[in-house]
This record gives C-alpha cells, structure tokens and sequence, in this order.
C-alpha cells in the first residue's frame, strides 16, 4: 500500500512581490506527471495549500483544475486538511459534497474522529486529519482544560484513538510544530516562545505520521513521523533545502519505507556572494541565470545603480545586499565618514537656524555625540 | 414534474451595519422546512448565493448547513448560478467534485452547455445554468462580436439550444436584468443606462425560465419566465415586497403552473411616517416593534435625540429622516435661518481675516449670493 505525502503549497504566494503562481503551476503538473506513471492508492496534503485564509482567485483555479486531474482523470483520492495559513470553514465549504468524488477535506473536530477508509492489499487503512488547530480551539469544542499546543495535540491524538479499530492500519495527518525540528524564514511563527512545540511521543501508535508546516523534509523521533516539507522554496533560508513529497509504503506489519521524490521549480531560490564584476562575468554563462536571487555584493566601493547593472545578467535578482561595505577597517571609515558627514549637516543646520558658527566648544560636544550614537 | 425555484440570497449582506445572518438563517429553515413537507425534484437558485465575492466565513457555513441539510438529509439536488454579486472561480471550486452528491454549481460557460439531466414523472428534464455574465466575457470566450448583454444573453441562448433533446423538457436559470422588469434599490446595478437589458424573446423556447437579480417576484414577457424574487427584503423600498419562493410545475406539455409561496424574515423592513408622539405611543402595542424602521418624523419643532427616544419601543430604527422639517413655510423659513446664519458666518469671517467690516455693497453681493445657492 503505496501513498503521497505532501505539504506546504502555499498557493498564491508572492515572494518579494513576484507571483509565484506559474513555478507553482510547474510543480503541481511534475506531481500529475509522476502520479500518472507511479499510481499510488492515495494522496495526502498535510496543510497550507493556499498562502492565506482567503486565497487569491487564480490560485483557486489553479487548485481546481489540480484537484479536477487528480481526482477527476486519475481517479485518486485526495485527502487534506488545513493549515494555519488556510481558513478552514472557507476550505471546507460542501467537503460533504465532494466526499463521493475521492476529494476529502478534513476541516473541523468532528470529520476528524471518522476516518477516510482506504482498502488495499495489505487491508483497510484509515486516514485521520487533524485539522490546523490551536488550544483555544481545542479547549472550547472538548470542553478539555489544556492551555498549550502540546497538551492539545496530546488530547486530540487520543480522541482519534477511541476510533481505531482492529486489523486496520491508521495514518495520521497533522499540522503543527513537532519538537527539535529546524526551521525556515518563510513558516509563519505559530506562537512567540515554545508553547507552540508538539512532542512527537503522542504519534507513535499511528503506522504513519503525514506532518505539514515545517518547510524541510524530516523525520522526527522515529522514521514514521515525517515533514515532506514544503512543494517548493519559499525564503532564501531555504536555499540549500532538497524540495519534493514523500513516498510512503505501508505492509502488513505498519510503516514499511518513506522515499524522498525530488520535485523542481523552474527557478530555484539562492544567494549569490561576490564582487560585482566576478558575479556579472559568471552570470552570462549561468544555465540557471533566471533563479529568483539574493545578491550579496562584496565590493567594499560604492556602485551606482548596481541592482541596474546586475539584472541585465541575473533579470530575476530579487533582494541586493551590500555586507563589502560594512568589512573591517572599511567598516570604521565609513563610520567616521558618515561622522563627519552628519556633523557637517548639524553645522549647516545651526547656520541657518541660528545665523551663527558653532564654537569650538558646541563643535566638539556634537561631533562627541554624533560619534557615540554611531558606535551604539 | 415540480421543482423550486429562488434567488438572491445576499448570504452575509449587512444593512444599515446590522447582520442579516441570523434573519437569513430562519428564512433557509423555512425552506428545508417546505421541502421536508412538500417533496419536490429540485431546488433553483437563480445566483446571488452571497453578497459579495469573498462571503464572510459566517455566511459560507450557513450555505454549508443548508446544502448539507438539503443535498445530504433530504437527498434533493440544488442546481444553482453564480450571480454579478458572487464571485464564480470562488463558488465553483470543486464543482465537479460535489456533482455526484447532487450539488450542481454551474459556474462558466463550459458547463453551461451540458446540461444536469433529470428523470421525472414526465420524463427527463435538462436545467442549463448560464452563469451571471457581461458582453466582454462573451466576446472573449466565445469569439462573438457581441457589444450588450441582450447580444451576449441571445448568443448564449443559441449556444444551450444546440444541446436540445427531442423528448426533452428545458429549463434555464438565468441572472440578468430582462427588460421592463422593476427595479428595488438593493439590486447592484449591472450597468448605467439600458444596455443591460435583455428582450425575454430569447427566452421563449424554454419550458420554465428560473430568473434572479431583480428582487420582486414577477414573469417576463410570458408566464413561464419568471423572477422569484429575493429571500427576503434587502432595502426599504422593497416594503411593499412579497418575499418568497416560486413553486413551478411542469407536465407533457411543458410549464403548467408558477405557485408563489411566501416566506417571511423575523423582522420585516418597513418605514413608519408621523409625528413623534403619535409614533411611541403606537409603537408601545406594536406586535412587530423589532422590525427594521426607517422613521420619517414629521413634527415641525426640532427634537432632541430623536433616535434614543424611538429606540425605547422600536429597538432596531436604522435610519431617521426629518422631512417634517422642510415642509411648505417651514422649508423657507429653514433657508432663511440658514442663509442668515450663513451671512452671519462669512461677516465674521471678513472681520478676523480683513480686520473691517463689510461695506453695506460688500453685505448685500455676498447676502444675494448665499440666497442664489440656497435656491438651486
């Protein structure tokens, strides 16, 4: 018994205003494709399909005709829940309706304590989902006194064990924040602090653990308790990340294998480092020179209008940082440049103000101040 | 063969920044209501589902509750068309996926030709759903050089009648403004002037014509073209409104028979004239004191809070109009005291700005003047 897990699509993403929504496009279609050729008996999205509750309109369209190949061409079930970036009840409109159809949609405590049941040829396999949730949530429909994420996660994982049932194999799909695991820029913070770690203990029963929010693949605790990690590269943290889903295998005896598939969009996310002429030289034989690109330039002179000049190699550079400027002495030169600089300005200003010179005293006192508020 | 037809709903439309929510929820009760006593093959709804493209998520769990009720407990299908008030990529997600459970959103023009077929007493009947739409999107789906919506409708029109059947009944759902029908001040206008109007001739060939957008109930042209008009009043020149639903019947021959059947909101909109001593009084025995008021108030004296004296016996006035103020001499001497008033202001302003007075010429140009506007 063979499944996909997914996660994090964040459709309708935008990234240092550019839309994402064409490299989205690609990787969805890679999905189809390896679907087509790999038939599996399921396939899972473990959160954040859309970037926000209330999703732009082309990324609705985008979704459908995803869902239309998958569960209309294909005929194969799709099974997902929400996210902290989706809005759930939107989600979850008609998911009644739809049921019939292979596409399930677990967006409240209710759907989440009867499962998805799947036969197979290692016999029926339950899909819990646990829809994106938080204490409050849980506190207010269990009537259950529990105040952190932990506590909630806890609960709700034994709420859903009052419904396994024997010679059934149960999967769980979860979004949340599992202990120890590494995290990226582009994961919106679901709590200040810690409050928001779930221990992955409360999994363990389950043959297999399909986790969403974390943008890196990763195990936690055991081999069956998994992120696959996001569809694509959403922060230029997330550079050196390997995207793609996980292929789950389960047998008669549980978790068999997770394997890692690779999926690529068209530009990847990276960081560049150099001088402006070293990066403007590479960059016209670059094969990958439409990647969506962080520049960090290293030359310790100022250049005009390097963003200009960069993009004529580079057209998709995205963000310019300029770290050369700011290196050992220069850094001190600057400092005592931008000084001078800004003293000079007060000397300006209190001419015009006062009509008269600073003294040798008042220059000395403002030059003092403006030199210690630098070194702050 | 019977089915229901309705349209207009304004799912979470707020009126003077009071919620609807509640009031529409007991107008769907009725509905689920009548349907549970009075089986029917079908329910209608001719668009306008929501009040705007992105529905409040209140609202769309309230459409959730209804369809689950209807398509999942009754077992009834709804067919229903995205209105100029909804945004159909938004309602149509998925809709292909909630077919088979019965709910049929029929939300662009590649569905509008296929039919939803089905068998009755008198043998099968197709209900095409033409999705709210203007000249533009017409031209460009269909590369038709059509420049209004009557071109457009009758184009459309022709379009779903290549897909007739012999032995066949047709019905179409429809939201567009056909022409003469009368207008309410809630129906968002489609267009300035007349080119929005449609000729119900193109209509003709259909055994029923389920039409939305205008908000009082009334036929087209012919009996079987037909506005239900909306769920419940929207504005208050709607007063006078009979809301509800139309019940249609169709034999061998095609339509037989449009049954208005009333439903009614718990508060009703309506305005109430009179002084204001005349109207306390009444509204201390006034079995429907909760409605939704405009108030006219027709005492010629100024009233001090009005509006917190009227809200002890009427809690839910929304609008105050004072028309009693402006009658006959009372409506000069208004302009008089104003024009004074007026006068007096700009006195006082010459004074703080020239340091002098008005000469007597100076007085009487800017007196004529301040007169001169008053009357326009």
């Amino acid at each position: 018994m063979k499944f996909l897990h997914t996660s994090d699509w964040h459709l309708g993403r935008q990234f240092h205003n550019v839309s994402l929504l064409d490299d989205q496009n690609a990787v969805l279609q890679q999905i189809t494709d390896y679907l087509q050729q790999h038939p599996v008996d399921a396939l899972v999205i473990a959160g954040d399909i859309y970037d926000r509750s209330v999703p732009p309109t082309a990324a609705i369209e985008l979704m459908n005709h995803f869902v239309e190949q998958v569960c209309g061409e294909l005929k194969l079930p799709i099974i997902l829940i929400p996210g902290n970036h989706d809005g759930a009840e939107r989600l979850g409109f008609a998911s009644k309706q739809m049921k019939e159809s292979g596409l399930h949609i677990i967006s409240n405590f209710r759907d989440m304590v009867t499962p998805i049941v799947l036969d197979s040829d290692i016999g029926p396999v339950a899909f819990y989902g646990m829809p994106y949730n938080d204490p409050e949530l849980v506190r207010h429909h269990f009537k259950q006194s529990v105040s952190t994420h932990d506590e909630a996660h806890q609960h709700l994982c034994e709420e859903i064990k009052k419904s396994f049932e024997d010679g059934t194999k149960n999967v769980l799909i979860s979004h949340c924040f599992v202990d120890g695991a590494i995290e990226s820029e582009s994961e919106r913070p679901l709590s200040i602090g810690g409050s928001d770690r779930v221990s992955h203990e409360h999994f363990v029963d389950f043959d297999y653990v399909a986790l969403g929010h974390l943008h890196q693949p990763q195990k936690k605790g055991e081999e069956h308790i998994r992120y696959s990690g996001s569809l694509m590269k959403y922060s230029f943290s997330e550079q050196h990340q390997k995207k793609g889903m996980t292929l789950v295998e389960l047998d008669e005896g549980g978790f068999k294998s997770a394997t890692h598939i690779d999926l690529k969009a068209p530009h990847q996310m990276r960081i560049i480092e150099g001088e402006l002429d070293e990066i403007l030289s590479q960059g016209k034989t670059d094969p990958n020179s439409e990647d969506y690109l962080l520049v960090r330039l290293m030359d310790k002179h100022a250049i005009l209008n390097p963003m200009d000049k960069l993009r004529v190699v580079y057209p998709n550079v995205l963000h310019l940082e300029k770290p050369g400027m700011l290196i050992g002495t220069e850094q001190e030169m600057a400092v005592a440049k931008l000084a001078r600089s800004e003293a000079d300005m007060f000397r300006d200003f209190f001419l015009e103000a006062q009509d008269a010179k600073l003294s040798e005293e008042q220059d000395k006192a403002i030059t003092d101040i403006i030199k210690q508020l630098s070194q702050q």
